[in-house]
C-alpha cells in the first residue's frame, strides 16, 4: 500500500514563480495580446455564461471576494482580496488565486496563483475596451495612479491598441518614478508628470487605477477634453469611486456586468436611470460603441468573473506542454469511490 | 535575483496524503471528538459569523458550490462538488478543498484538501446534533446508506455519543459489506440488515446518508418509532430529499441555517410555516431541544459553511507543529508591494 495518489487526485498548480516563468516564456506583450483575444472571445459568447455579482465579505479594512462563473462546460472561480492598507505593511493590496474545474465531474483541472494573473487580465480587459471604444488614432495614454497595476495597463495598451506615449501621474512621485523606470526599455515614450492636468493634456486615453479614495477629486470635469476614452478601473467596491460625478455625467458609459457595476463601479454614484451600454454588446455589434470623434467614452471596469475564467483557461492551455506547473495531491481518490474510509485507514501503514 | 518566495508568499497546504497522516497522528476517534467540540464552540457563537446560503452552480449532472463565512477575524471558504453519477466512473461524489484567510490582510493562512475533511466534519456535526437531541441512553444506530460517509458517521456517534451497536442498510448489499468490514475492528457491534425495517427496529438514532433520490421512499412513516433521533444528512440540494413527508411532519425539526435548509434540506418539501428550531439555539440553551422520551427529533443537516470554518481552523492548529503540510508559493510578494511588475520582470533572469 502506498500513499501515491492516482492521476485523478492530482491538480496542476501554477505557483507565482511558475506564472512569472510562463510570462517570460510567452513574452509579456504576446501574453497580453493573446489574453485580450481570449477575453474578447468570451465577451462574444456572453449569454452562454452563468453570471452573478461576486460574493463579498467586507470588513473595516478591506474585502475578500469569490468570483464564480461557468459556461456549462467549465467552471471557474477566483478568490481575491482588496486591502488598501496592506501596502504600508509591505503586503499586496490585491492578491488572488483561482480554480478551473470540469462541470460534468466537479473535479478541478487547474489551480493557479492569480495575483500576477489578475494584473494581466485587468490590463488585457482595459485593452479590449480601449480597442472597441477609443478613437482609432489614439497614441497617448495618461496613466493616473502608478501602483502595482500601472505598468501592465501601459503595456497592454501598447501591445493591443498601439499606444506610443504614456504620461504618468501619481500623488506619490516615488510611484511615478518606479513606473517610469520599469517602462524605460518598453519602447513606450514616458513622461513623468507633476500634476494631473499635465498628464491629461494631449491624452487620447486616460486610465485611472487608484487603490483608495484619495484620487477622487484629482480629476475634475474641466480637465477632461472631448473625444477621450477613459478606463476607470480602480473603483471596484461599494463606496469607492474614482471620477467626479460631472465627468461620469458627460461620458457615455460602458460596463461589464451591470448588476455588479451598479454596486461597485462609478455607476454607483449615478441615478438609477443613468444610461449605460454593456461592453459585450459593443463587441458583438449588437450595440453602438463610440458615436463621434468628440464623445467621451468611459469604461467603468470593476473586473468580472468571466475575465478570470478566460485567464484561467488561457493559462491551462499555455502550461499544458511546459514544466511551469506542479501536481498537487488535492483530491482524495480511493480505488472504490464509496470507500473513502478504507483509503484513510489503509494510509496508517505508511 | 532569485525566485525564492518570501515567507509572506507561502501558504501551508495540507494534501490528501498529509490529511490522512494527520488523522492517524491524532487518532480518528480523537479527531472526531475534538472536531465536534470545535464545531460546537462555533455554534455557541453563531451570531458572530457572516452567514449566507452557499453559492451554487448547478448543471444537469451535479453542482459545484462555494461556501464562505467569516467571524470578523478569520475568513474561510470551501469549494465542494456534488455529482451522484461520479461514482460509476470511479470518481468521488463529493470532493472539496478550502482556504482559511486573515480578514485584516486578506492573505490565506491555510489551503487544505477537504474531501476527507468534509467527511469528518459532516460526521462530527451529526454527532453534535445527536448529543443535544437524541435520548441520553441511545445505544443503537441505524445507518441507512452505506457509502463514503457511512463509516465516519458511525464512528463519530460512537466516539461522541457512546453508540455501541450499528445496523447497516443499503440498497446495494456490497456497500453494506464494505462498511461492515471497515468497522469490523472499531469496537462497534455491527449488524448487516437486508431490509430497512430490520435496520430501524430497535434503533435509538437513525442516520440517512444517501447520495441520490432512490432512497426517498425506502423509509416510510409507519417504520419510524417514537423517541428516535434522525440525522438526515444526504438531502443537500434542491429537489433532493431523503425522508417521506409524513415522517418529517411527525418530527420536531432542527436546522443549521434556515435560509439554506429551506432551499436544500428536507424542509424544502414542507409548507413555509412548518416549524423548526435552529440547532445553535439549542446548544446555547436559548431554545428547547428534545421535549419528551417519545418525541421524534430530526436534524435536517445540509452542511453549513461555519462547520467547514471550524474544521479548517482545527486543521490549521493541528498541523502547526507537525510536518503534515508543505508550503505553496501562492501569493506574489514583491519587495515593494507597488512593484509587482518589477518582480515579474526581474524573474526573467532565473
Amino acid at each position: 500500500m502506498t500513499l501515491e495518489p492516482s492521476h485523478l487526485a492530482l491538480v496542476p498548480f501554477v505557483s507565482v514563480a511558475n506564472m512569472m516563468k510562463l510570462v517570460h516564456h510567452i513574452g509579456l506583450e504576446r501574453f497580453l495580446i493573446e489574453l485580450a483575444d481570449e477575453i474578447e472571445a468570451d465577451f462574444k459568447r456572453w449569454p452562454a455564461f452563468d453570471k452573478a455579482p461576486r460574493v463579498p465579505s467586507h470588513s473595516d479594512v478591506g474585502v475578500i471576494e469569490l468570483m464564480p462563473t461557468s459556461d456549462g462546460e467549465m467552471y471557474g472561480f477566483k478568490y481575491v482580496n482588496g486591502h488598501p492598507n496592506n501596502m504600508k505593511d509591505g503586503l499586496q493590496t490585491v492578491t488572488g488565486f483561482g480554480v478551473l474545474a470540469e462541470v460534468d465531474t466537479g473535479y478541478p483541472v487547474l489551480f493557479s496563483e492569480m495575483t500576477v494573473l489578475t494584473a494581466l487580465r485587468t490590463a488585457a480587459t482595459s485593452a479590449v475596451a480601449t480597442r472597441h471604444l477609443a478613437r482609432p488614432d489614439s497614441k497617448t495614454l495618461a496613466m493616473i495612479g502608478n501602483g502595482a497595476q500601472s505598468e501592465f495597463q501601459c503595456l497592454a495598451l501598447k501591445a493591443v491598441c498601439d499606444i506610443e506615449t504614456v504620461h504618468l501621474y501619481d500623488i506619490d512621485p516615488a510611484a511615478t518614478e518606479k513606473c517610469a523606470q520599469n517602462l524605460a526599455n518598453s519602447g513606450l515614450t514616458i513622461r513623468r508628470c507633476a500634476t494631473p492636468e499635465e498628464a491629461i493634456e494631449g491624452a487620447d486615453v486616460i486610465t485611472t487605477a487608484t487603490a483608495d479614495k484619495r484620487m477622487q477629486t484629482i480629476l475634475t470635469d474641466n480637465m477632461i477634453g472631448n473625444g477621450v476614452h477613459i478606463n476607470a478601473i480602480g473603483g471596484d467596491c461599494p463606496g469607492k469611486t474614482e471620477l467626479h460625478k460631472d465627468i461620469v455625467a458627460r461620458s457615455s458609459m460602458f460596463v461589464e456586468y451591470p448588476e455588479q457595476t451598479r454596486i461597485e463601479g462609478e455607476l454607483q454614484q449615478m441615478p438609477l436611470d443613468h444610461p449605460f451600454t454593456e461592453l459585450w454588446q459593443v463587441i458583438t455589434g449588437q450595440a453602438t460603441g463610440r458615436r463621434s470623434e468628440s464623445e467621451i467614452t468611459l469604461f467603468d471596469g470593476v473586473g468580472f468573473a468571466i475575465e478570470d475564467f478566460s485567464a484561467l483557461r488561457y493559462v491551462r492551455n499555455a502550461v499544458a506542454d511546459t514544466t511551469f506547473f506542479t501536481n498537487l495531491d488535492m483530491i482524495a481518490d480511493p480505488d472504490d469511490p464509496r470507500d473513502l474510509f478504507g483509503m484513510v485507514m489503509r494510509a496508517s501503514g505508511t
